[in-house]
């Protein structure tokens, strides 16, 4: 196999933004995910992959629940302060408001975010695959998605 | 749960179009797939969710390796071709020039198509989901993607 054509390849595959957060005990996560798709409509389930060697794979593994917030396509700013590792200080989270609820910690900016539990974890690559029972969705404001390839940014190859 | 924001919530997720194809001994599958997602970087991995009760499922399951056929954003009319069942005619599938590629039906057509090996399978939902190693990668020609948000279409909720 050519790895320029690999890479290439699966970079044409589209994807959108989102950021994925958990706690378990005292431990919080928030990051920025794009491997995301829906995997079933009956019951709804979602797929998230998620860095292997990262807090957030420890943390959702731990707690077995999550919350994923899609972003605006005007969030982009937002996605990119998860970037980095995730960080309390003076009440927000990497520098952006949030509230427990349910003791998972919800972005207050997001249009739109759903609450899912995980049922079963692939971990055959570096970037375990979760598969998840989607059992709460708030909109807050209908809104046109944050799509990757709107970036600078890519993710896959 | 509000189904309603369920809904809104779901379709918030972005996608691509591409087309998958199998042959398992004398049986070929040709079907338009939106859920795919790249699920690993080392090794390079990606999850396909297919209709648990179509043709696809059963044909790629038997073979255990497909080909993902990547579309470029002018060829809508290729991906709904593959909406119906897959009916081989005239020397072509669903209307469709293709040739076979090590006893796989490739599309001839497409600016790229990617070869996969199916490792697992999480058959928890409606479209179980398949997670396959990227064994070949080839591109014919650089192209903008296909994608579902562009479309009259659309697949989630």
């Amino acid at each position: 196999m050519d790895e320029q054509s690999r890479k290439t390849a699966l970079r044409m595959i589209s994807y959108g933004m989102y950021i994925l957060t958990s706690k378990f005990e005292d431990d919080y996560c928030a990051a920025t995910v794009t491997w995301v798709s829906q995997a079933s409509f009956d019951p709804p389930l979602i797929s998230v992959c998620i860095k292997g060697d990262s807090a957030s794979y420890a943390v959702v593994k731990g707690r077995g629940e999550f919350l994923l917030h899609l972003l605006g396509e005007d969030q982009k700013d937002l996605a990119a302060s998860f970037f980095k590792p995730s960080i309390l200080d003076n009440g927000l989270i990497n520098g952006q408001k949030y509230q427990l609820q349910d003791d998972l910690p919800l972005l207050t900016a997001v249009p739109a975010y759903i609450k899912c539990r995980v049922l079963d974890i692939l971990e055959k690559g570096d970037h375990p695959l979760f598969l998840a029972e989607v059992i709460d969705a708030v909109i807050n404001e209908e809104s046109i998605p944050l799509e990757l390839r709107k970036t600078d940014w890519s993710y896959g190859g």
